[in-house]
């Protein structure tokens, strides 16, 4: 095992998704639309990879961005305002800037 | 921008845990601690990634596994169990098993 703790570059955004097993699939759909679409074109867009419960309880968005401006961007872009709305109005979501404080492999 | 949806191998351990700005620290060094004693050494281990919001309210614990048994095997451990349940005491913990639904870059 190695471990690291070299300064992060970027950004990592993560968005914890309470989900219903009724509601996750539509909440997956449209996170998946919204990042196709919008998110992956929008400035120092690196990555986005999307978890899903196996309980159904709960969808895990995580980004990397180069700079933390970049979130900020995403976050007043009215586009992406609009897919965020849409994932509010069936799920709950808290959604912040994280540092990654440990990576073990 | 590529999206996969190849079938993924292995398995996806997530722990969300709720912490206060107070006790974040205090739950990142017993997950360190644990991840780099134990965890680590464990069959089927792949990858820990720690995340800690920069607002002091969540940790997120991303382990991959070779296989759903490993993680299995890691929930019945005593030593493991010791530090699920030092963090326990101090956070709230929401674990379970996830699955890769999309992965963009």
């Amino acid at each position: 095992m190695s471990s690291s703790s070299t300064p992060e570059v970027g950004a990592t955004f993560v968005n914890i998704i309470e989900t219903a097993p009724e509601t996750q699939q539509q909440v997956i759909d449209i996170l998946k639309e919204g990042t196709e679409r919008v998110i992956s074109r929008m400035p120092g867009f690196i990555s986005v990879t999307l978890y899903a419960a196996r309980d159904g309880r709960h969808v895990i968005n995580l980004a990397t961005w180069e700079h933390p401006e970049d979130v900020r961007n995403v976050q007043t872009d009215p586009e992406s305002a609009a897919f965020a709305k849409r994932t509010a109005q069936i799920a709950e979501a808290t959604p912040g800037l994280y540092t990654v404080v440990g990576r073990y492999r």
